[in-house]
C-alpha cells in the first residue's frame, strides 16, 4: 500500500473526533498543520501548552480549532490525546490528565526515549484508555509553534512500542495517524528503541553539546578564533548543539543507562584512536576511516541521507 | 577594497606566468577551476598528480593547460608551485622538486597542518625559493578533480603561516592569489594556526570517525537498525566521515599535539557531562546545552554558519 502523502486529498473520516495535543513545539504544531491540512486525522484539534504566549500564538497561526492553558479541560471528549511536551514533563502531565480521559480514548506521545516513558506514564493510565508510546524520528535544530511544517515527517520513520497487551485496533489507529503524516511506522520493543537511539541520536548530541563547551573554554583570543575559523566540522556540531535544551536535559536524563553505555563505549573507542594518533598507528586509523565511509555509504544506499 | 569575485572580469597581468599544482583534488582542481575562469592567476597551469587517470581526467575536464606525472617536470620553470597534496606526501614532494624550482619562484602550499608543513618541506626549500605556507579553509566531504569547484573559496577564510622572516612582496603574491580566489586572508603564527584548527575541525572529524566505527561495532542486528533509523544527529557525523580517509589519517598525525590535547580537554568534559547525567545534575546539563547554542549564535553573527 503506497503511503499516503500530506498532499493528498482527504481518504476517509477523521481518524479521531478530537486530538488534543500537550504542547505544540516543533513536533506538536507539525502534527497540528498536518491534521489542519489533511482534515482526515481529527475532527477538532485542541492545543495545550505550559504559557498562555505560545496559545496566542497558535491561535495566530490558526494551527488549532481550540486552545486550552488547562491540561486537563484540554483532553476532555478528545478519544486521542498527544504528549508532545519534553519527557521530564510527562509524569506531571499524565497525573493532571488522568481523571479525565474519557473511557477507550488512546493516549500516544512523541517522545525521544521510550522505557521512560513506559515507567512514568503507564501506571497512571486509567483503566479503559489504551497507551501506545510512539517516536517520529524527525526534527530539525528549531523549537516552538513557529518551528513546526506539515513536512516534518514525509519519509521519515515512526516507531511504535506499545507495551504487552495493549489493544491492536489502538495500535493500529496511532500507526495509521503517523502513515497520514506521511511516517513509515514500525513497532519495537521499548528497550531495543532506547539503545538503538541512544548510539543515533542521543549520545551526537551529547558529543555535539559537549564539544561546544570546550571550545568555549578555550583562552579568550583563541574562542574568538574558533567563532572566526569555524571549519565545515565544527559548524555541523554546532548546527545539531543548537535544539531545544529543556527537550535534550530530559532525553539526556530520560535514556540514562543506554546512553552512559553508549557513552563508554565511544570513550574507550576514542581514546584506542588517540592511542593510534599517538603512536602513528597508520593502519588503525585508516582501518576506522573506512569504516566511517562504510556506514555512510549504507546511509545513502537506505535513502537516509 | 572590496574581494573580487571569481566571476569579475580578469582585473590585471596574470599573478604568475607558470602555476603548477601539485595534486589535483578538491582543493587543487578548485584552484584550478578559479584560475581557468578568471585568467589573472597564471598565464599557464600545469597539474600534477599521483597516478595518470587522474591526469587524464584533468585533461578531459579543460582544467589544466598542461598534465605532467612527473613532479619535477611540472615545476620547471614555474614561478609559483602549489602543494595540493595530502600533507604526509609533502616531505617526498619536496625532496623531488627542490633541484628543479627556479630562483625566485614561489613554493606554498593548501595544508591542514602548518607546523609540520614547515618541518617537513622547509629545509628542503633551495636558497632563492620563496616558502609561503598556506591553508584556505574550505571543503566538502568530496575528493578528486571532479569534485573540485571555482566558488569554493569564496567568502572563507585563507591563513598564511609565512616563518619568520620570508619576503613580503611573495607573501602578498600568494595573498593575493587568495583573494582572487574569493578569500579573506590572514597571517597566523603557524602553533597558534594548529591549535585553533584542532579544536574547530581537526577534533570534530577524529569524533566523526570514531563515533561510527562504535555504532559499526554493534551486534548486526543494532547495527542495521542505526543505519535505518539514523536521526538527524548521526547522519551529521556520517557526512563528516566521508571525507577523504589519506588526507585525514595525514592531517591527525601531523597535528599530533595540539590534537590529542584537546582531545584530551574535551574526553574530561564528556567525562564531567555523563557523571551529571548518571547524578541527574540538570543544571550542569541546561548550562553547558546553554553553552553550546551561545557559540552557536557567535557563528551565526560572523556569518560563518
Amino acid at each position: 500500500m503506497p503511503t499516503p502523502r500530506v498532499a493528498d486529498p482527504p481518504l476517509a473520516e477523521p481518524l479521531f473526533r478530537r486530538l488534543a495535543l500537550l504542547g505544540i513545539g516543533l513536533i506538536g504544531s507539525s502534527v497540528a498543520r498536518v491534521a489542519k491540512l489533511r482534515g482526515d486525522l481529527a475532527g477538532e484539534i485542541v492545543a495545550n501548552a505550559r504559557t498562555q504566549a505560545s496559545l496566542d500564538r497558535v491561535v495566530e497561526l490558526g494551527i488549532a480549532d481550540r486552545v486550552e492553558l488547562d491540561p486537563a479541560r484540554a483532553v476532555e471528549g478528545a478519544d486521542c490525546v498527544m504528549l508532545c511536551a519534553p519527557v521530564g514533563a510527562y509524569a506531571a502531565l499524565a497525573q493532571a490528565i488522568a481523571p479525565h480521559l474519557v473511557p477507550g480514548a488512546i493516549l500516544t506521545d512523541v517522545g525521544s526515549t521510550k522505557q521512560s516513558v513506559i515507567r512514568d506514564v503507564g501506571p497512571l493510565v486509567p483503566a479503559g484508555v489504551h497507551f501506545v508510546p510512539a517516536h517520529p524520528i524527525a526534527g530539525t535544530e528549531f523549537s516552538g509553534p513557529d518551528s513546526g511544517f506539515a513536512e516534518l515527517f514525509q519519509g521519515r520513520w515512526c516507531l511504535l512500542t506499545p507495551p504487552p497487551g495493549t489493544d491492536p485496533e489502538a495500535v493500529e489507529a496511532i500507526a495509521e495517524l503517523w502513515r497520514r503524516c506521511g511516517s513509515n511506522v514500525e513497532t519495537m520493543e521499548p528497550g531495543h528503541h532506547d539503545r538503538v537511539l541512544a548510539i543515533v541520536s542521543h549520545l551526537p548530541h551529547l558529543i555535539a553539546f559537549t564539544i561546544c563547551g570546550t571550545a568555549d573554554d578555550l583562552a579568550d583570543e583563541s574562542r574568538q578564533q574558533v567563532v572566526k575559523f569555524a571549519a565545515s566540522g565544527f559548524r555541523d556540531f554546532t548546527r545539531i548543539a543548537a535544539s531545544d535544551p529543556t527537550m535534550w536535559r530530559d532525553v539526556f536524563l530520560n535514556n540514562r543507562e543506554a546512553l552512559l553505555e553508549m557513552l563508554a563505549r565511544f570513550t574507550e573507542d576514542a581514546q584506542a584512536m588517540a592511542r593510534a594518533v599517538r603512536w602513528g598507528d597508520t593502519a588503525y586509523i585508516e582501518d576506522k576511516i573506512a569504516r566511517g565511509r562504510a556506514i555512510r555509504r549504507s546511509l545513502i544506499e537506505q535513502k537516509q541521507a
